[in-house]
């Protein structure tokens, strides 16, 4: 059956936020994260749009618990809802958890603060990040990108599943846990190489251009720093690489 | 004077690899990176299109040696020939030096190695990791993304000017540096924290899908990894992040 205008309208409009919060939806594409959102249970698939060859090879699907709506469609409808500039034979509409994660952490936690952060490619790749140390949480200012953002769901190759995400002010994650210790990169920082960051806490990570607000620094317990080489001549690292760096080196082992 | 059809072409087509490689000129945008631009004199300037707001902080222009065509444009010209979604006042029509950098590494350098690297903003993102830490040259494949696309120099917020790139097979890169470290990271490869890679050499960063390919893992002298952390679910992380990381600790001081 053909998908109707409105049901194409419908999945069209969740590439904006203001449709994302109104129907608390968000899509996610591909045969991977499919594959991964339908073997978890946290987010739950309340729509899916198959081309005929994925749904043959998912004949489990109806076995689901409350069977998502699945739609089968040809490769030039999937083409019409995917924001994808190469449709991947499956697009899930999601509905995320309910309860958004505590803002205490726990012992020796690692948790993430981005600090209106706005680039959706540069959360996806810090999703990845605390998918692979395995930092559990992921916290971020009312002023970052929306996480599900479908660039971010896309670029976090299915991390988004893994990874708890809030948002949530700084000074409110700071009141939860008045003793940990918050880290943030400031050129004058002390040289992590040299100085041993503690590896608990809260590492705050900046925004792309304007790096960590004068309200997130006046809340800093250790201000680090990647040092440049000699003769570098960057002002800047990309702010995701630049949180692949700390949170690997805070996180060694 | 208003802009010709044919010099709006010209710029356009700069977009395509075909173009730039058939002129020999690429498009560098915005201020920051005009004015790094105008401060170095390996890269030329062969035309220059600004708003009058911006040519009229630049008096000095007509002192730089043979004097580049400089054309004042308004806005909405500038926007035709932009790629920026915001363009910024002024755009800038490269040409690179003549000379590719030589594949033979001083002792103690450290230089990449990218690997049919595909994404224009990791790539932009590699050459700022450089940038930052002072590595002089970044050796391309032939099947790696064009460093001369206007995402890669938009993304590198200027790196391009101060680090050296060159197409080279990696064969001919080991030929040129018999005895040097080649390193690469592999999910198996012996943990970066743990082990001490060799401080000088070269690295090479993988394909995004990919990875490092057998032919190049067939020339690694050093198989290293970035450990997964207890609990971690990604099965990858970002190139860009993953070449920040290596770097950054390959270099620790």
């Amino acid at each position: 059956m053909a998908l109707s205008k409105n049901e194409i309208k419908f999945v069209q409009s969740l590439r904006l936020k203001k449709f994302r919060q109104k129907y608390d939806n968000f899509i996610a594409e591909g045969e991977k994260i499919a594959a991964e959102s339908l073997q978890q249970s946290l987010f739950r698939a309340v729509r899916i749009y198959a081309v005929p060859e994925w749904l043959s090879t998912h004949p489990a699907l109806t076995g689901l618990g409350p069977t998502p709506p699945v739609h089968e469609v040809s490769e030039t409808e999937l083409g019409k809802i995917s924001g994808l500039s190469t449709p991947n034979k499956v697009l899930l509409v999601l509905r995320p958890p309910a309860d958004a994660p505590g803002l205490e952490l726990l012992p020796g936690e690692l948790a993430l603060f981005l600090d209106d952060l706005q680039d959706p490619g540069n959360l996806g790749a810090i999703l990845r990040i605390a998918d692979w140390f395995g930092i559990a949480r992921v916290f971020c200012s009312p002023g970052s990108v929306d996480v599900f953002n479908p660039k971010v769901v896309q670029g976090s190759m299915g991390a988004f599943l893994r990874v708890q995400t809030a948002e949530a002010p700084l000074a409110e994650l700071r009141r939860a846990n008045p003793d940990a210790a918050v880290m943030g990169a400031l050129l004058d920082g002390a040289n992590i190489f040299e100085s041993d960051p503690p590896r608990a806490g809260i590492l705050i990570i900046g925004n792309e251009s304007k790096g960590i607000s004068p309200e997130a620094q006046g809340l800093l317990t250790h201000r680090i720093t990647i040092p440049k080489g000699a003769g570098g001549g960057a002002e800047s690292l990309n702010a995701a690489v630049a949180a692949g760096i700390l949170v690997a080196f805070i996180h060694r082992v």
